[in-house]
Parts: C-alpha cells; structure tokens; sequence
C-alpha cells in the first residue's frame, strides 16, 4: 500500500453517475472487495446484538466506497442527531472565513468582537478560542436553551464571563459555547448566520445530507437518537465544577419531553434540530459526514455529475488541522487535542492518521477526514454508544485503514 | 436552587446568638432538614465501621448548618493534626499581606528574599513559588526537624538550593517546602512570624478552633492522629528522588517516639505543633476549619455577636483561588491543580465549583470554602484515610452540595 | 547511609588492577556483603524462569561492586543489542561537543545544519531537538532502513520535513529520528561520524564494551536478542499516526530474516549492528554500560591501572542531564521524562534520584548514572521483556539503591 496524498477527485466524468443530494451512489460496497472485512465487522456487530444499528460510509479518492446501514432502527437515507461532529460541519464554515482572508486565526478574537475583551480575554487569540484554550467554557448559571437557538443572545453572555482559567494556561473542551462562539465570529465578519452560510455555500452545492438546521421537508426522515439501554449511574457532577459548566449543567436544556439534563434529548427536540445549533444540533446520516469530509479534502462527484476538487485549499485544510493544543483537558482529567474545533487523532480516540481532522458526537457518532488515506469517514449508531479508541466507530475506522493497507 | 453568590453573613444580630471559640452554635444539624442526607450519610460511615469516627462541619451563608462528630476517637471539640490543611491557613495569611499591598503576587521572590536568587532562582515570582512551580522541594539530604520548627534555618537552606527542574516548566506538589517559603515570605516583609500574623488577626479574632500553633491550653484537647488499621505496603521511594525530596524522606522527622519517616507521626509530636509548622503543623477541629472558611469567604457571627464581613476582600480571594497551574505532578504523576497555596477542585479531587478553594491533609482532612454555594467546610477524620474523589471527605463535600441543590 | 556526590575514582592505583577492555575486574560481587541482597534478586529472577538470562553489572564510586550473568543465554562477556540504550551513549558524543565549545544546546539547529530550517523549523533548538520536542518523528512513508544506516541520507530527509506539531507545543519520543538527528549534528559540527567519535573518544580510551558499530573481531560474542516468549496481541498501530511514523511503520526495517516490522530484529541483521546506529543498532554488555556510565559521572580505573576521572565534567554533566521537558507523550499517551536525549527517572519508571540520567531499550536493557549515589549501572536481559517501573531492570535498580541506603 502507498499512502495516498490528498487526492482530487477523478476530473472525468463520474462512472457511478452524479450523486444525488441525500444518498451516496449506488451499492458501492459489493464492488470493491477491499472493503469487504470492514462490512463484516458491521455486520458482526449487527449479529452480535439485534437492536444495533447504525449507518457506516466511507469515501476513498472522492468516491464512495462503503454505503451500509444495519439493523432495525436506520436506512441508508434516515437522519439522526449527530451532536458534536456538528463541530465538524461548522468548522467548515470557519476554514471558507480563513480562505477568503476574512479571519486570521492569531488575531484576537476582540478584533472581531470587541465586547469579547471583557474580564481579562482582550488577549486570547481566534486559534486559542478555537482550540479549547480561552477558558469561556459556559455560565455560572448555565444558559436557556433559547440562548443556543439564538445564539446571538448566548454570545453576548460568553462576552461578558470571566474565563475559568488563565487564558492559555490549560485547555477543556468547550462542549457547548465553541458553537456560540463560531456562530457570532461568523456573523460579526459576514453578517449572516453560519448555518446560512453552511447551507447556501457547502451544504446544497455539494449534496449533503448533513444539516445544520434540518427543513421541514426532511424532518420524515429524522429518527429519534436512542437512549443507551443500560446506562450505568453517573457519578456527581458538580453543575458548577468545569465539566459541569461545561455541559450547561445548572440550566438543562428544552428537550422533547421538557427540561432535560441528559444531552441525548437535546437534538430530539425539533426546535434544536431546526436552529442546527454548532455545537450539537446537526442532523445528519452517515452518507451526509463521509461526503462532507470528502468534499472539503479531497473533492467528489457533484450532483451534476462533475467532479469538484476540494473547497477547502491545502492551505486552509493545514491551518485548520494543524494541532493547536495537546494535553489533559482540565475538565475531564482526560487527554485531549484539537486543531482549530476539529479533533486529532491520540492515543485515547484513534481515528487516523496524524493529519486526519474529524470530530465524533456524544452518541458514539464518528466524521473525519484523512488526507494521508485519502478517506472521507461516516459513522452513525441509532442508539447512543461509546467513543474512542476500541469504540464500534473507532473499530471501523480502523478496519477501514486495514483495508487500504492491505489494498 | 439557585447558586449563590459570595454571601456575606447577615448584618443583623445573630438568632443562634454568638458562637464561641472553640464551638459551633448549638445543634444546627437539627434543624435544617436539608442537610438530613449529609448527617446521615456520615452516620452511615459510622454504622459500617465501630472503629469510624470523624468530625463534620458545614457553614452555609455564614452560619453553621452542620456539626456532628461520630465515633468513639472524638468529640465536636477535639482536636488533632490536620496536616496539608494547615496550608490554607497559612495562606490566608498570604492573602492578608496582598490585601495589605505588601505582597504583590507577580514580583520576584528574591525582590522580598534577596538570598532566594541563587542557583538560577531569580526570576521566580511570588505566584510560580506558592502555586508548586518553582522546583524547591526540598534539600538532598534532607532537613532537621528543627529546620522546620525554626524555620529561618531551613528557608536558608532552600534559598541557596538548586531547583529540581528549570523553573516554570513543571511542577509538583511541595508537600513540606511551601509552609518554609511562606513562612520565610511573612517573615521577610513583615518582621513577624507567619503564626504570630495567623493568631493576632484571624484566629484570636473570628473565634477559629484551627491553630498554627496549639498553646498549652488547648493539648487537653488534642488527640493524637490514628495510624490505619491496614496500611497496604508501600512501593519503595527513592529518597533522592522528586517525591522523596518533598517528603523530606533522607532525614525523616523527630516524631513522638523518635525517628520517623510516617508523616502520620509527625503532628503528634508535641513540638511539632506547638510550632504549628505552616506546611503540616496545624491542629484544628472541623468546627474551626469551616468556621476559618466561612470567615475568608462569607463572614460569620463573631463571638461578642456582630456580624463580620469577609476578612479577605472579593479581589483578595479571586487573586488566591485563581488556578495558577493545572497538570501532571513532576513527582506524584497525577493531576494536580493550585491557586495561590491552595487547591483547586478537578477530577481526581472534587470538592466544590470552580471557584473553591481549600486544600486537604495526609490524613484526609478537607477544608474548603465553596463561594458559588456559600459554603464553608470541614471534615476531620481520626483515623487516617483516603483523600481526593470517593473519600469520605470527598463524598460528604458532594452531599453537602447536592442538598443545596435540592434545597 | 549518606548520600554520594560525584564521587571521583580513586586517585592511587587501583586494587583489583587494571581493568581489561570487555570485563570488569574480577568477582567483586561476592567481595561486597552490601549487595548480595541484589546478587540474590537476580538468582531468584533466575530461579523463576529457566529461560531467563541477564547481565547484570553495577559501579559504585568509579568501582565494579557487581559483575553478574545468569541463565542459559549470556556469559559476563556476551553482547547483544541494547536498542534504544545506544542513544545514552550517543548522547556522551553530544555531552563531548559541548563541552568542546562546539555545541550550543540554547542555538538554533539550523545555525549548524541549515537545510533543517525548511517548513517552520527554523527556531527549533538544540536542546529543544535533542529532547524530543521538535515533532521531526521520521517521514509519512517511513525511511529505507539504508538511510538509517548512512544517515547522511536519512538526514536529508528529516531536514525538508514538516514537524508533526508546532515546536515546542508538545513533546514525544523520536525513537529513531533522535539518532538521525545526533548523528548529522556531530558531521555537520566535526566532519566526523558520531560513532567514530565515541569509538577514539570513549569507548577505546576507557575500555568500554560497548560499542557504536560493532568490529568484527566482536562479532563471536554477539548473541541475537531473543523475542518475548509469548507476545499479547499488539492493537492496531496507524503507520501514519504519531506512533507508526516514529518506528518506522510504513517502511519496517532491513531485518536479518528479510523485511520485518519486528524492533527486536533490528540490532540481529549484521548491517545495523556493524553501523551502529545511534538511536538502536549499539551493542553491549551490562558491563560495557555500567562502565561507560561510571566513565562519564565518576570516573574508572583505565586499562593501564591508571584512575581517570570523569570525561564529562560537572558543567556538561548538568547541561545534559537537566530536565528539558515532562509531560505526556504525544505518541504513547504516557508520561515521559527527558534531559538532553537522555531519560529522566520518573513515576513510570523509576531508575534513579532525580539527578540520575540514562535510557532504556526495547528488549528491558536499563542504563544509566546516578551522581547522588555514585552508580553506573548496566542491565541487559538475553530475550526481550517490559520496561519502566516495576520491570526487572528496574527492580534491580530499586535493589541496588536500597543497597546503598542501608549501608
């Protein structure tokens, strides 16, 4: 095997015919037997429980190459909440403002938004903010959900708030407010929503079904995401701790059944889904994530049936997937690292390569690119399930790189 | 619940009437069913074990809402060696100096220390030294007992001492040093001794049964710290190593029955805490050391019946409790995180919010103030135990929260 | 017990005469009662295990105090391969430079080798390459195993490489790289190889067995490293990711039996051992290590009965053996600890006082000096077994210092 460079996509005109705006193309799967140990262990799976179920899909040199869904709870096509890898999708947007020379990753964010300098953050730098670095992790209180779905109202809370570190001096990963925080660096340098940009310049002109903000029209296809069967206790969270603020703890959120504090409710309540908040409130099948991460690294079959190169320059993709912070998050007590919002590969969550850029979700989600591969990576289990290294998604990504290997 | 704000006690006479040195005000316990879970929970300690016995006391806005002590080792108003949680009380003093202007957190120690500069220590601030930063663990050898107990001879030897590593790139906890350092620090800008300071302006005044420096008066009362019924063997630690050099283990200590390398031992020698060695000699009850917090934090009732604010002002205690450092221990290989002396919480020692500050004791003692809940705590075992997350300690501190939060 | 300083060698002629290139001097282990209960640790590893088989020597103030081999595969005189054990002799070479005037450890890397200035490493300094900080863990699609062995080439390589993280953000160890790296700093500095440096310098001068490029005239006494027994199942290792590039992964290696992914291999194909590799193609005995250690920190008797004193002095030996950086290691997720190339003793592995320096080998080998006791020390195990704390090798090095602390 030799590793692949990024590669375009195939300038000619597509022999599996234009991908349609919400599916991959056809039954890739069964025609290239490469692939084939990595269905097995899908299908393993599936075997070994009869409720799993999940979506896997997988893009090789802007082509789909694995296009699977399992058991009783998704098709290929069904939608379901994708919490965090939604980071991915609105890390996107933030790479087109870096591409277009709109946003400089070492300016401060103050620059951009000056009301952001308040309680000692006048320093902190867009490429810290966007790592997990500025220590603007949440409210005292928490916030209303009505905060996230506007987040403008949100924004203006985080600009005021004291950082829970010295700018800096520790990382933890800003669950929530790194959504809010992209929303309104966005709409302080463009004027529009992020999502709207996300839509009108990513996700329709590639075909995608990973929303950030889902439209009526494909609400039929959203699937409840589902609880764990069996979900051990919890210990304490101290709502007002770092993890705890976190995760917006001390306020819950509006989910479907009313106020919850167990984040898998959150993109089952429509009003979430809707507003496609950045942080957690992508809606997405696993075709939607391979493709995405395919379109922005290494280009594919446009619905029209040309092929596009990637929309993210080689530049853009190293400034964004260039690790800004390694270390032991300071909530968690866990390691972490991060590019700019997108995870690298580590130790405790093995996706890739050493320039893979993804980000997985709460659910046991999983979404990257691999440049070294080649790879554009979905995965989507209908029931929330772990994360990390030695998780179904991880296990599959691995198999995935097997196969490559061996190929 | 909501969470509350630095509360400052009630300026009005106090209901209970004046609390008494060495007491907290009657039978609070009682009274306030909210806290019925945390009292029963230590009785639960106690009903799994004949040989348990511990003090708990818990401040709320400034008045005690616990005080129970169980088990046949001790009463409410005994005292023992509290070990580490001697620190935060000296480091209240640490704070009387900066609130003063005597002490300015960013400057040089040599600026104070002028000896401290030598062997490539003379940049090393106030903060880099009192948040286990600058590498003065101790000495090769080790040090006298009597270095410590005259403090002035072994702050002489620290001075002229090489750093374990270059200053600022790691740190470790400086079990036994930080009390010397700080000790020295009182000394050098004020003439007097850390203890003196303590006495005069914070425990004599609020009425605080937590002594640095337990006078004659109070021994009736002292009851040596219990060795642990089963003490798992422990891995060997070079003497000379990082975590050797912080527990002084070359030279061991003078302790009761003479020569020892057991810092159980160490405050039950009678000179040890007379001296109250800022580092480990403190002796307290848990009444006193919730009692010291809620007097930094939120005021109390001071004994002649008025209402005090605070002692530490707002700006005093966020330049304490700000995290300094957050990592893994150059000598323990764990997570360690510190304010100005004091600890902050994290994973693997959670105690309160964000904003607490407190530390614990060798033998698993707590004592903290939690301003996001108004709390003062302390928790005094007499019977060595665990410290950090799961411990005793460690799970009244969540219940004391989770009944707040209920409440 | 007290403990040691530098301790020099004796200055009079030496007891036991001189010692000869390839041994130490006599059967000192049974001449010195304080280290039977080491002697004894050994036999019972022995008595264990059949299979087991080691060299075991220790120097104490510039004196072989023991001399040991057991099991079916070594003698005293034996080689094998020490792996990454090499690079502690590698780094004498480097220690030798700086002490010449030759090298500065606070320049950058490019004022003495330009072309390693291309793609954003034209800061990085010498001590921030040589202690595993500059992110140059080897190339996306690995090296021929010839540019290990002619450098020169690997090193043109490494130069146009892009580093793996910013300088300076992070740290893991370049398990190959780091002797590239020696190896082109020394030519660009002296137009000399590295190994023919510790060859006239070392090696010859203080009669070291052992060697950096492997004569000949050796050859009878080389053992191959024999592999683990029974190996677990490795987890799959991204030959892409920070780990797979730094051993090579995607290239493997030129192994005796043909291509091999297998480290063990490595120093068993006569080209790796005859070009002796900096970073792991150094063999040795337990008695060449030990020596070369005591050579560096104490001084040896030398061949002619002479007492030589340290070839490293006070100022070198503390330049390299500073701590440089302590952390989490970027690859393995594991602590790691490093002065100039070499190993510092930490919790995950113990060898010694926190002035102690050396390095470790894949197969359990384990060298180093420790100043505060006066030890060099020299383990190497016949088949390949764990490394770090709690291992053999470090067991024996616990024993040997319990040794000294109760004598």
């Amino acid at each position: 095997m030799t590793a692949q460079n990024d590669s375009p996509a195939p300038a000619g005109p597509a022999q599996d015919g234009p991908a349609q705006d919400g599916s991959c193309a056809g039954e890739p799967a069964a025609q290239d037997p490469r692939f084939a140990p990595v269905a097995a262990l899908l299908e393993n799976f599936a075997a070994g429980d009869p409720d799993y179920s999940a979506q896997l899909c997988v893009y090789v040199a802007g082509r789909p190459v694995l296009d699977l869904a399992v058991g009783p709870h998704c098709t290929p096509d069904s939608l379901t909440g994708v919490f965090s890898c939604s980071k991915g999708a609105a890390a996107m947007v933030m790479g087109l403002l870096v591409q277009d020379g709109l946003l400089d990753l070492e300016a401060p964010v103050a620059g951009y938004w000056p009301e952001f300098a308040a309680n000692g953050k006048q320093d902190i730098t867009v490429s810290q903010l966007l790592s997990h670095q500025a220590g603007v992790l949440g409210i005292d209180g928490g916030l209303p959900t009505s905060h996230y779905l506007d987040s403008e109202l949100g924004a203006g809370q985080l600009a005021m708030s004291e950082p829970l570190w010295i700018p800096g001096r520790a990382h933890a990963y800003h669950a929530l407010t790194i959504g809010v925080l992209m929303e309104e660096l966005a709409r302080r340098i463009t004027g529009e929503r992020l999502q709207e940009i996300y839509e009108r310049r990513i996700r329709v002109p590639f075909g995608l079904d990973f929303h950030l903000g889902l439209a009526a029209a494909h609400e039929p296809r959203y699937r409840d995401v589902l609880h764990p069967l069996e979900a051990p206790p919890l210990p304490f969270t101290d709502p007002f701790g770092h993890l705890g603020i976190a995760v917006n703890s001390a306020a819950g959120f509006d989910g479907p059944g009313g106020r919850t504090h167990n984040i898998i409710d959150v993109p089952n309540a429509r009003e979430v889904r809707e507003a496609g908040i950045a942080a957690a409130g992508g809606t997405a099948s696993a075709r939607g994530m391979a493709r995405l991460y395919a379109a922005a690294s290494t280009g594919v079959v446009l619905p029209d049936g040309t092929a596009a190169g990637p929309f993210l320059s080689e530049a853009t993709r190293a400034a964004l997937s260039r690790e800004q912070v390694f270390g032991i998050d300071r909530a968690s007590g866990l390691t972490g690292a991060f590019g700019i919002v997108f995870m690298k590969s580590q130790p405790r969550n093995d996706f890739g390569s050493w320039r893979a850029y993804g980000h997985d979700g709460a659910n046991g989600a999983l979404a990257y690119a691999d440049p070294l591969y080649g790879i554009g990576f979905g995965y989507v289990p209908a029931r929330a399930e772990a994360t990390g290294t030695g998780s179904r998604g991880g296990l599959l990504s691995v198999a995935v790189r097997q196969a490559l290997l061996a190929g």
